[in-house]
């Protein structure tokens, strides 16, 4: 794919043993993605991993020289086992410490009392970080560079991100459009690639699908422009007209 | 933790830029990280790339040299977004051909006269494979070394993996208990984290949760040794009596 537009990246780094033994299913990946493609923001790479000190650091620091963004989730709790935040002040050679800001947003939080040393914990961080207030219960994450940390927890990280929306600069954003065709994946096989290989900027991909009884495929175009989406749709319309292939949708 | 037993690991490597991109949720990492433990198997890594040939060849290559197994799923369809074969030959540097038992399978599975193209191209493997039988559909995953191809979608590649359960050498089992809790993960942090310092052989996992309105903490231990397992749980049982904090279940 030729790189006309200026793409803007980012990775993902999800952080715990629950997700990696398959106790948890990650829905975060899939939420951040959506999100970030819709800022312009093309997800380059995922990985999982566990929580392990020396893995963090590794691979927060491979991954945050080799994209614009890196987002983690997870770890960032009151627990033992959470310890993305000390270890992302290790991965950045700064100092592990009270955040002021995230105490004193905690200490108002939690009734007199109740303001733990657990919970105080949620308050220590790399130097040098800026917050990402959390609307739905307390503890803040936190940005260090171009590295943003959020919570594990789908809804608490959901409530999250709308505050980063200023922060983040996108490139151009990334369209897509899907046409579902009742076929199957070998007859269209060829056709595809052949559009393909006229459109550098569109990249096309082929999903089939099992629903409902009915099989087909979904045939996904992303590209920064419009316009070439809609010359490539003009082209599969062809093909599939001349085989007399239904079209279930476009959308 | 100290490696009291032998372990063994493996990485997955899920390739598809539809997942990157948000349109599909990963569920093949779920069902293979459960089927892996339980055939003690612990899965280390899992990595999301996009359909693009260098960036299979380097991922695969450096997995393969760091565990034990590494299973990819996705891109061995008909379509030309589907590179997976081709690239991982590139990566162990051998031909990209024909397989003429896949082509025997798949000649036989298609009606005569459909042994399209498209069709044909699923029977390219990398020398020197052997196949993982499919009795979804027909088109075979391979196996190359200690890397294991598998196709992305899920019913299909959950109908596959049960052919690879005699291949799979894991270590001792990786055993797991929960207990769930009615309270928060500040009240328990200190309590849990010298529990966590006796038992180096027990990970203690401690995962908050919101359903139907209630909220509790759900404490996984996970153990090749159940004894200790056993005895980590008798000492979060005192704390909890002592604390009287509610057990929802233990399971």
């Amino acid at each position: 794919m030729k790189k006309k537009n200026k793409k803007v990246n980012a990775a993902i780094i999800i952080i715990g043993n629950e997700i990696l033994s398959g106790r948890t299913l990650d829905i975060n990946t899939q939420f951040l993605s959506k999100w970030l493609n819709n800022l312009g923001v093309e997800v380059a790479e995922v990985r999982t991993i566990a929580d392990k000190e020396q893995l963090i650091v590794k691979c927060v620091n491979e991954l945050r020289s080799k994209y614009k963004y890196v987002f983690t989730s997870g770890g960032i709790g009151p627990t033992h086992d959470d310890i993305t935040s000390k270890s992302i002040a290790k991965a950045f050679k700064v100092k592990y410490d009270y955040n002021k800001e995230a105490y004193t947003i905690l200490k108002n939080y939690y009734s007199p009392g109740e303001f733990s040393e657990g919970r105080k914990k949620m308050a220590r961080m790399p130097n040098k970080t800026s917050l990402i207030y959390n609307p739905s219960s307390g503890a803040p994450g936190f940005i260090i560079e171009n590295v943003y940390c959020l919570p594990g927890v789908p809804s608490i990280l959901q409530s999250m991100v709308g505050s980063l929306n200023n922060k983040i600069i996108g490139g151009k954003k990334i369209l897509s459009e899907t046409i579902s065709l009742k076929t199957v994946e070998s007859e269209i096989a060829k056709s595809l690639e052949s559009i393909q290989k006229k459109f550098n900027d569109v990249e096309i991909g082929s999903y089939p699908f099992f629903r409902q009884g009915n099989i087909g495929v979904s045939i996904v175009l992303r590209s920064t422009e419009n316009k070439q989406i809609k010359k490539c749709i003009e082209q599969i319309k062809i093909f599939v007209e001349n085989r007399k292939i239904k079209i279930i949708k476009t959308h």
